[in-house]
């Protein structure tokens, strides 16, 4: 197997959470998106969208979209799961998932914030107003409701980690990047702590990866 | 069952697309978006994440995130099934799927373009530039994509539908509604069409909706 990577993006820091938590030592391959290896020919053959993270199975099948190969690995090695098993719970831990990777994550992706630097010309401080917003908008909803939920455990669903703590983790991490404060968040940091704690979410860092800057 | 729909969601139109394939009749409740209802207290008790859809099962579970309501249908009602079954396809099925949903639709959305022009104070034309480009970059990609594959049939995935062409036809459905030339997106137009002939997704175009303007 062989995962195409970028230290920084936070859909591949995702796989590798999500490889480590399944026990799976994928060969790496890193693109780097800042000089823009991403729209090179090479790794449009791999993915015409140009966007991290692919992964390539054993039997050369390629996969993309961050959720959808987590989902693969999940049915294809089901141990640990990664999904609750009853219907209405998988379909919890899958919103709480898709909110962050559909609702907060791509607007903030790097190819956004260059759109919004190159083409309307915004500066630093309005591209930094634009991040903070769109995490506090969906921070703050989140935290709210796995605080007054009695399915939150010490993880997102739970006391063991899902597909949701797999999503909030890289995107908690990528908040601080950009110096968000998480203080009104006690539910939400509470769960990064529980996770830091576990070896394929440390493993997976941004900054313990061998591309890393 | 209860669907809180918009006639002009693409994330609603999607869950009207899946519950009509399924053959259930849900009851509904409509919040105008443009309105701002999704920020009312009687909906943010539903969905604090003022994010339509939501779907109230008969058991009372308030499901969010279309995918998650969509994927829990599949779960709970398996005929039509939405996905094939091998993981590498459900795999490429839902790539597809997450490809319009987090990488083409929130940056559309109605919440986004109106903070390009409340807070950026970005013109129409600079906001449907905006629009269009994201639109063409992940039409451009999709397309492409799906024209060179051999899975691809009928519809995005063989001669059945998919969760693939749920996602597919509201965002194809919002980019008419802006204008955008569909012309050089021929693979995607040709589903669209295959898929307008079917009953559950000509019964879920917004303007059939009981809330339609």
């Amino acid at each position: 197997m062989k995962l195409y990577d970028f230290y920084r993006s936070s859909a591949a820091y995702r796989v590798r959470i999500a490889l480590g938590m399944k026990g799976i030592a994928a060969e790496r391959a890193f693109v780097h998106l800042r000089h823009g290896a991403q729209r090179g020919d090479d790794y449009l053959a791999i993915n015409p969208h140009g966007l991290v993270p692919a992964l390539v199975t054993d039997e050369g099948d390629v996969l993309k979209q961050s959720l959808a190969i987590i989902e693969w690995l999940d049915e294809t090695f089901p141990e640990p799961p990664f999904l609750p098993h009853a219907p209405v719970e998988r379909a919890r831990v899958r919103a709480i998932a898709l909110g962050i990777a559909c609702d907060i994550h791509p607007l903030n992706n790097l190819r956004v914030l260059q759109y919004l630097k190159g083409t309307f010309g915004l500066s630093e401080a309005q591209r930094n107003g634009w991040y903070k917003y769109w995490i506090d908008v969906g921070f703050e909803a989140l935290d709210k409701e796995l605080a007054g939920d009695r399915a939150t455990g010490t993880f997102c669903h739970g006391d063991t980690p899902t597909l949701a703590d797999i999503c909030l983790v890289p995107q908690i991490a990528n908040a601080r990047r950009f110096e968000v404060d998480l203080t009104p968040y006690p539910t939400l940091t509470r769960i990064d702590s529980a996770c830091a704690a576990l070896p394929a979410f440390d493993a997976a860092l941004p900054a313990r990866q061998p591309d890393a800057e």
